[in-house]
């Protein structure tokens, strides 16, 4: 970067969070310090066949770990805290974040082995972390867990602010966002703003959790029998409003899934969730209780297979089956790829009785992003020279952009960013000189970027078509087949049911193998090629599949 | 079922299109004359790795073809039409449907070699197809394809009326539905009516067609540019509205896609399309027009990977590519499982120039379905004795029952069916009293019900964690390895950079392979099962993953 960035200039760059959703990981760098805000993961698409997280490539913060002066975490969701324990496998470096995200963060770390090796510093809005050229403060935002802040750093040629994620509600649960602080910022004046696009193609202004705590309230209040309640984990304000119906109407609580269990803790804990010691019960007593007295809170509403509800919508909780007369609230939306799988989780309950509500007809959910016009009043109060719209799908970022225009901030002011791309900024002017590593690194069981392309097409063909094993013995001294070939398969056909499709397989192998051995010079990588071409074509013209043909050859 | 329906009882079943949207296929049968609705296929969701079409168990009604009297068809669409072929290369029975229709399943069986031995009969609204005991009329419905009907079939204890696929639009593009013929159906009286559930979940009433047309000629007024219109090829009213806004605008459409291609000419040979033969042009015609002339017609707006639109997007099309200023308009709904995919073809499309047009924020699509005032001015309608909502998941028809009770039909007179249920009709009476088979069958390739249960699960393991490969030559004489063992993997890790990890498992697996060989003793069995219990806790230790292993033994 040294030779794309001027010793004058702020370079602001991100190695995930542009033009998709997940692994935010930004950097802002003037000369030899190096501020990170966030280090998250990103959830796999369908086509990434069993790869579990994907985080960025961290190299460019490898090299240059010596200028790092911390992490900074605007909140604790995993697509911001996910990446931390892979970022500190390869380098050490202090982290700055609000209690809950510490929290959280600690409990990951300690999975990891890797909390004793990390420095923490806890903030508060009013605190201000200088440096020898830099300094960093923050901006209370709402968002859909507590302890949120917007970051700004301060650098020679001007102030950046990132807004982490955020929406405007102006009768939140919890503290409300910093508005007169973000004007202040505003009016200090502001050479960059980095802002949240997720929901920049939604006109409407984000519904209030207010609203959501009323409908809760009145499911409670209307509900003869059972309610099972689930929501995501990390939504504490959602579980504090839970709580406080449950109160209001007299009702007790049963937690279910180990990270629910743990955000009720932590929530108690840090004193966002209110409620008496005797509100909450265990799964016993809840059997002792009428059930219109009974509240189960649990994980699952995005039909993940092993949460708590889709083992309870299936049958296979130990300990909760469906009653019919029960209410389940799914207090969230679909994830656009689990569609299929929240369905078939809504349709089992209806089956087993349950009536199910969902925030598709009722207000059991609201964003944790603001739409069109918040997006809007973030730039308005914030005012900056030059505009990064970050965190969104290309597209989002254009429509975001845009709204920058309309509120006056000028076209060539606008950045559209990929990852990697480095903006070099001086006091007056911005423009993007360069790049830095920014792919994909995939993360499958506990294995590092061992996954790749390759691997990958490989599972896409083997899910889709199967494979065939041809395995044949050679003797290469007489160039004769010794045994074989024989035919193995996976995922294929059914292989009892399809004798003649593969003794004709084989022996049309054979009689291809005989032939070029005939000539006595065969080398292997003929003769594998000369199986695969023969038997490719027949089995398409029986079958019209493409397997993945592996064949295999014993010298003997 | 001679057994569970009484001689005096008509019966009224399903073999696919309850509790799913797809392969819709169901029957009224009166003792020796079945009468068959639609015969549809089922697009298969993400874990059916492969699988291409999903169809019914057709085993009833080849056990029963000589009653079988017809198969009716309501509209054009696969998922009411997708079966014929694979119904007909089982049984020949003549196919009674709108000349669309007609026109989509010839087509269709050509394809399949089985056009010439298919009696055919063009359905009109006024027809009525009498046989000995039963006969069957049509009413005029209105849906996303023309020539759409609803069907009766009268039968001694009373009248069964389906109601296809439809929606009420009272300004639509082609000929209006037939409500004075709904309403004398009614009139005449109506044992049982079973109903489209799709949109049972929006409380909203359909947006007529006309609205659309009203939008698109807004476009089309608008462009300074090109225009890329991407609809699916059925919808053939939607092709006529573009027809019509760019014949009002003085532009020249230009069409891609073999489907799109298709239905365009069935669309002008049956009277559909309107539009003189110049409006029209080819490919190499649209690069001497001014850009402000030219609008593309295409198919893809699911972001099927071999759709023109993926493919102009994505910058592989042949003849077209993205011209800053070009105007995509994506006259669509995704369909859940496709998000995916839509929003990469969204982005690149944005990343290549155009401004992309969807449904999300404008009126450029409206659904083919009635929402939940449209199924209750059927119900008023048809008034009938008992009712029985299809097509759709359990939750949208028992969203539909209860629209139904609202209506006046008693709970206890709604039936909420599951494929293959038999619920028997008396002129008074009605009850499930039985069974028919009715399994999904998975087509893949040209392959029919060779994939099951074993072949997916050996699929999803493939795609998930890989495939590993121990191939070993012993000498059964002497007990002796005589070569390898070698490991091949494919989708598992990158083979170059896990050198350590293969040559340690091979180490490992010889070992414990020589020592169970000391015994002189043992079966093939007993050496593949070792290998497989020493290798898989090995490779989970070391890379958390447990891919599939297939120990090969070679005897030498």
């Amino acid at each position: 970067m040294k030779t794309i960035v001027k010793n004058d200039q702020t370079a602001v760059f991100a190695l995930g969070g542009l033009g998709e959703i997940g692994k935010n990981t930004y950097a802002v760098q003037y000369q030899d310090e190096i501020i990170i805000i966030d280090a998250g993961v990103k959830f796999p698409e369908d086509e990434l066949l069993g790869i579990d997280y994907v985080i960025p490539d961290y190299s460019y913060l490898v090299k240059n770990q010596e200028k790092i002066k911390g992490l900074f975490i605007t909140h604790g969701h995993e697509d911001h805290i996910g990446g931390i324990p892979y970022l500190l496998k390869e380098i050490n470096v202090p982290i700055y974040a609000g209690k809950l995200a510490i929290g959280l963060i600690k409990n990951k770390l300690e999975e990891h082995g890797l909390l004793r090796t990390t420095k923490f510093f806890e903030i508060n809005e009013d605190d201000v972390i200088k440096f020898r050229k830099t300094s960093v403060s923050f901006f209370r935002t709402t968002h859909s867990i507590p302890d949120s802040y917007g970051i700004v750093v301060k650098t020679p040629p001007g102030n950046i602010v990132h807004t982490g994620d955020f929406k405007f509600d102006f009768t939140p649960v919890g503290e409300p966002a910093n508005l007169i602080k973000m004007a202040e910022i505003g009016k200090e004046g502001v050479l960059c703003l980095l802002s949240d696009s997720t929901n920049s193609e939604m006109p409407e202004f984000t519904m209030s959790e207010r609203k959501v705590g009323e409908t809760i309230n009145d499911i409670f209040r209307k509900a003869d029998g059972r309610i099972i309640f689930a929501t995501f984990a990390s939504n504490i304000y959602r579980l504090e409003q839970v709580a406080q119906a449950a109160i209001e109407h007299g009702k007790k609580i049963a937690v279910f899934g180990r990270s629910m269990e743990a955000a009720i803790e932590i929530g108690q804990e840090l004193g966002y969730i209110n409620a008496p010691k005797d509100l909450f019960v265990d799964s016993q007593q809840i059997n002792r209780l009428p059930a219109n007295q009974v509240v189960i809170l649990c994980t699952g509403t995005q039909g993940e297979p092993m949460a708590a509800l889709s083992r309870i919508a299936n049958g296979t909780h130990r300990q909760i089956s469906i009653i019919p007369g029960d209410t389940v609230v799914m207090s969230s939306s679909p994830i656009p790829g689990n569609t299929t799988s929240i369905n078939r989780t809504i349709n089992q309950l209806y089956r087993a009785g349950a009536n199910v509500i969902t925030s598709q007809l009722n207000d059991v959910h609201t964003s944790g992003h603001g739409g069109q016009e918040e997006q809007k009043l973030m730039i308005r109060l914030i005012n900056p020279k030059f505009f990064v719209p970050i965190h969104g799908e290309y597209r989002m970022q254009i429509t975001h952009a845009k709204l920058a225009m309309d509120c006056g901030v000028p076209e060539e002011n606008c950045f559209i960013m990929d990852n990697g791309d480095v903006l070099a900024l001086t006091s007056e002017t911005a423009e993007v000189t360069g790049k830095v590593p920014s792919g994909s690194i995939y993360i499958d069981g506990s294995g590092i970027g061992d996954i790749g392309n390759i691997v990958l097409r490989d599972r896409r063909i083997l899910s889709e078509e199967g494979l065939v094993i041809v395995v044949v013995s050679i003797n290469m001294t007489d160039f004769k087949i010794a045994a074989g070939p024989d035919i193995i398969s996976r995922g294929f056909v059914y292989m009892r049911e399809s004798g003649d499709l593969i003794n004709e397989a084989q022996s049309l192998i054979a009689k291809h193998l005989e032939k070029i051995m005939e000539r006595k010079t065969s080398q292997w990588s003929e003769i594998k090629n000369e199986i695969s071409d023969t038997l490719g074509p027949f089995l398409y013209e029986k079958t019209k599949r493409k397997p993945m043909i592996l064949p295999i050859i014993m010298e003997v």
